[in-house]
């Protein structure tokens, strides 16, 4: 029997979904599961992309320009000039979902053995395409007690070796929500050009900011125009995550060839997907003011909530639809899936995705867990009930701790 | 400015794309570019897929299950019982086209510097997945004047080293078209067993096989359960390129384990190219008796008219719908750029996809091109004549070949 390669049995289970099989049998059981632990938000996807798939006018699907339809990427670039992003469409190749413009940007720009620096936590897939491209993450940590803000330039400085050819940000972040500011990109533009690495920008949770905040792009710093690679998508953006339709953008001209030739490769980007995301470049403008405002009603409720829990900290994120929480348990793993196996509450269960996959050291993360906030009020509500229900319950739960924060809080 | 790793450099053009802007040109022109460069059929998607799109239900466009949706997974392996390939949707990884399903197969399968041993000439993007997985391609001939049959078992053993982890084959071929015996597969199953080796088989176009000849699959081979790797895709077979839908097929639980890791990475395959080839599953047995009648046709006008051509040489293929030629000049890449550039017959011109690229060393296939017959069949008799002129005209045609060849036919 032919063995399985290094790579095949190091790539991690996805901390997001490899406790579906529990929850799984808690629906069999009767339970009904909150999912809290997935970035599939319930939010309609704009009438105006699906109403584009259901006329479809074609007789035969055919591949499309392996960069994506042109008049797509024409499109795209009006939509980041609305956004203070001035790109051409030359500048940018479609691809199957974010998750191939980082897959296609870590091959092109880092030999195996190089070094990318990540702020942790991050995006548990991270580790998987950087698995696949031979690439070594090493984690700047952020921590929860500033609200997961960006690490001090030092500590990037203490990290940088012969071999670190990047770093990677995610903003506003997932898992943390982090939205970074203008001073925190200038620091990171002048160790970028310090050292000329590249900046990898996963900006695919740009429209959700919060409390009057606004998003800052990699791509708006000065001087960086070789560096900055803008990685995107359309999956939170119009709630079409089924549409595998992202973006790799640079303004390198050597990169974006190279990774033309990637793309090439695999030929092309998906056509139903590229129609429906064409379209929904006309989604109208309240649809996000809609969602967005939805959005902060959901995190207030969830956020407020989980902090009304002794022992509990969750701070308040300013963007994407996530927050990390810190419980006084045992092990996060060992908790969710006590959770779908072992409790409910009122008929209800909460699934969550334990930190541990978030960090580079799976231990760092043991008390996390990451929580979106893409699922209505009522259901969000339930999910804080159980979670106080499940913490009383949990034969793991620090229950010293949780009575010292209940005396101090 | 930071560099483009060496993968980044060594990726490849693609031979099939590369000449696009030349194209372009010759469009701009005003000249009709015939393409057989590329293996988009004109034939019309089966309405059943494309109803099912129209027919769309659905408000919110989520991801769907890594390895694909289950009730299409389950008709997937009903289809496939059809054919003679007994497998449970447990055993199938819908992917991002074929494509995909060829990259996670040589990340799960193979360590960096391992070697696949690959008849040639072979579908070109193989170099491109294998460079990417940093697999090492080792190509075994076949030839045009055996209409590019599997090459003999002592031509494989004598390329087996300790890094031999592989063999891929492509039934029927693309480029070539060849369809493989039950007797050349059972020879390579001895190979296989021997060296305990992977055996991976594209089969994308399963359904194309003229003349009375029958697919068979790689999947039916005794004893090779731990060891066959089936890619396929619904693009050519329901004529359905963008839908960027395929499949990563596997009997050997580790390794659907390992691909299902990375499955989950890039989290789902596109949900609304599933929809069509779910509904597909559904097409009329006619829909196939239709399309393989006209492309019989096809290939008889464009592989008897070129043979017609004095010093041209085109094996009759009995599958897939390409075919190779080998022409009486000094270099295809020249000729196909130059009948972009400089020729036109009647207002027309013919863009083919220069061998070169599917061959591992460039220059075996200097004088082959692979043409795709994937068009109406007056555009393909339009294509032999031009061709024809275009050879009579062109610098670097081998007149005392061509000569000779009148001569002795």
């Amino acid at each position: 029997m032919p063995t399985i390669s290094t790579k095949g049995q190091q790539m991690p289970a996805s901390p997001i979904r490899k406790l579906v099989p529990f929850a799984e049998a808690a629906k069999k059981r009767g339970t009904q599961v909150i999912h809290l632990n997935i970035g599939q938000p319930d939010i309609a996807t704009p009438e105006v992309a699906l109403d584009a798939i259901r006329h479809l006018d074609r007789t035969v699907i055919e591949y499309s320009h392996s960069a994506g339809y042109e008049s797509y990427r024409k499109g795209l670039a009006s939509y980041y000039a609305k956004h203070g992003i001035h790109i051409t469409h030359e500048q940018i190749i479609v691809t199957n979902g974010g998750s191939e413009a980082l897959m296609f940007g870590m091959m092109a720009c880092f030999e195996p053995g190089d070094e990318v620096i990540i702020p942790e936590p991050y995006y548990a897939n991270y580790n998987s395409f950087a698995l696949s491209a031979g690439v070594k993450v090493v984690p700047v940590r952020s921590t929860i007690h500033d609200g997961f803000a960006l690490p001090p330039i030092s500590a990037f400085e203490a990290l940088i070796t012969p071999r670190t050819k990047g770093i990677l940000i995610c903003n506003p972040g997932n898992p943390t929500g982090y939205l970074y500011s203008q001073a925190e990109l200038e620091r990171l533009r002048e160790i970028v050009l310090k050292h000329d690495l590249y900046l990898f920008a996963d900006e695919v949770y740009r429209e959700f900011c919060y409390d009057g905040a606004t998003h800052i792009s990699a791509m708006t710093l000065a001087g960086l125009e070789q560096n900055v690679v803008l990685v995107d998508s359309v999956s939170k953006r119009y709630s079409m995550c089924g549409a595998r339709v992202g973006a790799f953008i640079t303004r390198n001209a050597d990169l974006y060839a190279s990774v033309l030739r990637f793309a090439q490769a695999r030929l092309s980007p998906p056509t139903f997907g590229q129609i429906a995301s064409e379209a929904a470049l006309n989604t109208p403008d309240s649809y996000f003011t809609g969602v967005i405002g939805e959005y902060v009603q959901r995190r207030d409720i969830l956020v407020d909530g989980l902090n009304t829990i002794p022992g509990v900290t969750c701070p308040k994120p300013k963007g994407a639809f996530y927050c990390v929480a810190e419980l006084p348990i045992d092990d996060a793993d060992r908790f969710c899936q006590w959770l779908l196996e072992s409790f409910s509450h009122d008929g209800h269960t909460v699934m969550m995705a334990p930190c541990s996959g978030f960090y580079a050291d799976p231990a760092t993360g043991r008390k996390q867990v990451r929580l979106a906030y893409v699922l209505e009020q009522p259901l969000l509500k339930k999910a804080v009930d159980c979670l106080r229900a499940a913490l009383a319950a949990y034969p793991g739960t620090d229950k010293a701790a949780m009575a010292k924060a209940e005396a101090v809080g």
